[in-house]
């Protein structure tokens, strides 16, 4: 019995630790958005921008780098004139697919209950 | 067909706007170990610094302010002597499961796929 706490409290601390992993390289307000918007379509980086609403050239420029570090995005360079540069997720950054699907759907019943919470406040005015 | 692009446009965007709703109240460092240790057990303030290694005691008291307002945990006052409190995940934490089994997953794929290029790295040196 002692020993079947024990696994289990040993598991429960590695689950900790996989997410503290997890958010080493994925926290912040920036990442997972901009992974995801590049796993929508790869985008110039003005384009990026556009959708990531509120986030300045260079914390965007910052986080572009250092999701090309962690491999979850590459930047490539066309030769045209002027150049083009395109940025796109990777394969390893599609392994992320099921956190996005369950975080999106996590935050579309959040939203909903926010709306049905102050819909009662209203009501209750 | 250009009205299928656009469904499929407006449905991207839905799921960045639920990723970047559910981040605004989970975003940071702290708050999905903080809920995932909680769900795991209730426990004592002290307790849970001990678990979540490089705390400080002020932005944990912090965070577990702010996890008390948006309704993840509770904290429940016992009147022994001296007074105990403990904090504990509510039924609303819970429906973060998926996304903290996703992310915990992920995390452990992403140790190994790590430790196996460092692997690499040692044998190419």
């Amino acid at each position: 019995m002692d020993d079947l706490k024990l696994a289990s409290k040993e598991e429960c601390n590695s689950s900790l630790k996989y997410v503290f992993d997890a958010l080493y390289v994925l926290g912040g307000k920036w990442k997972l958005p901009l992974i995801l918007c590049l796993m929508q379509s790869p985008k110039r980086f003005n384009e990026i921008q556009h959708e990531m609403t509120g986030i300045s050239p260079k914390i965007l420029a910052q986080e572009l780098k250092d999701l090309g570090q962690n491999e979850f995005i590459t930047r490539n360079v066309y030769a045209t004139t002027p150049v083009t540069i395109i940025y796109e997720a990777t394969d390893y950054s599609r392994t992320l697919k099921s956190v996005l699907n369950e975080l999106s759907s996590w935050g579309m019943q959040h939203r909903e209950r926010i709306m049905r919470g102050r819909v009662v406040e209203e009501k209750m005015d």
